[in-house]
């Protein structure tokens, strides 16, 4: 029986709660520790783990990849909350990091999120995981550019700020299970659907984005649409993908 | 007849002028090109060419690891310069990136330049060159809190925050050039003494650090020890380390 969701998270949480950092980073490790128990739903990890088992994958083996899509999110989250880029104070009814430690060391701790993320990512013999990661992690840095310059279409920022890392998460889980690179193509595009899935639902929670942009009825269409189209990747997948339809299926439920 | 240090440095200010940066990168690429020809030595670069040339590795080959080490201290330099930090509004006669192009685009320009660093030390056939880079950056940024805080020890402050990536520009040369694990130890040993002259002259040349410590003879004189130890681990190599040595003279030269 492949693990539930519920299961993925609680290994996601012990083994970030447990991650060794670099001992160099001295008292750096207090906001890098604030950061990661912020509390998040671990989706990206969840789905890593998910996706990595349903090609044969043990947990255990894909967890540092798991584990490293969840520090570049945190690493993104970091400085974005910073006074410079969307001054926020607070995150996830807490602190944020530099709210909480400062400016300087807001800035110091999310490079050495974002560094600590590439560690966890090359601990593999092969630098394909690392490399999904890094280009999910230049369209985010894109997409804030973007972001702050106004003005560009709500699909290519949300593309770049969330569904590459959503696709990073897919495609860092099957590599590090080992699937030959003959059998990505379907997992790529059951991936790509998947960001588009999840901001849709994020923006009908929090009222904007898409809602703004096409009515609460036209995002909850664009919505049920794209988790049509998940599923539709997901059922010509070769493998035991019922745990990714149960995750699919719990982000659609949120919204109702 | 291997290349001399200013051939070198000719062929990284050639490859860094003309690096293609991944296009979702956008208008950051403005900050991202002045912070990569703010007209530095390029000493790290040319180092790692001239250490993989010396193991035999062709420049072509090694030039993507030298400039990843190259972004690698411009990332580091774009972060240390923000109000935050260092509060610099100059870098070497011009201003500092944000100065230049605002706090937002400099840290993600900053951000940028570290991930591109890592995309250029992905390009070989292994892990290593990018496991070498990660782990010196995660030691300068170790550094740089400490440096925040206060109250360190010297030689350990410069250990992390320059010694590092000097350590990494060689160890980078060395496998992105092929050299067998097993004939690492002996070029990890030169290495660690270069991080070590460099600062010892950087101080010299500024008048601080050191120099405020043990005074402008002892700092002269520690850069002198260093020097000989230094040219003493080169004699130990097995192979011709004419460029190298030309390159730490010419280091000690800049003080007198």
């Amino acid at each position: 029986m492949p693990r539930t969701p519920d299961e993925l998270r609680g290994l996601v949480e012990d083994y970030v709660a447990e991650l060794a950092l670099q001992p160099e980073l001295g008292s750096l490790e207090a906001p890098i520790r604030h950061a990661l128990s912020g509390g998040g739903k671990r989706v990206r990890p969840v789905l890593c783990l998910a996706a990595g088992e349903a090609v044969g994958g043990e947990p255990t083996h894909v967890l540092p990849a798991a584990a490293a899509v969840e520090l570049v999110h945190s690493f993104s989250l970091v400085h974005d909350d910073l006074p410079a880029l969307d001054n926020d104070t607070e995150r996830r009814g807490r602190p944020s990091v530099w709210a909480a430690y400062g400016e300087a060391s807001a800035i110091l701790a999310g490079d050495a999120l974002l560094s600590e993320a590439f560690r966890l990512a090359l601990v593999y013999d092969m630098t394909a995981v690392a490399r999904e990661l890094m280009e999910a992690t230049l369209a985010m840095i894109g997409g804030q550019q973007q972001d702050l310059e106004g003005g560009h279409d709500l699909a290519q920022l949300h593309r770049l700020k969330t569904g590459a890392l959503f696709n990073a998460s897919i495609m860092c889980g099957v590599w590090a299970a080992g699937l030959p690179v003959e059998e990505h193509t379907p997992w790529r595009a059951f991936a790509g659907e998947l960001g588009l899935l999840f901001q849709v639902v994020d923006d009908i929670l929090d009222g904007d984005g898409y809602v703004l942009e096409v009515g609460a009825d036209g995002a909850r269409h664009l919505a049920d649409e794209a988790a049509v189209r998940a599923q539709t990747r997901l059922d010509a997948l070769e493998a035991d993908t019922s745990v990714l339809a149960e995750i699919v299926s719990g982000l659609v439920a949120r919204t109702s």
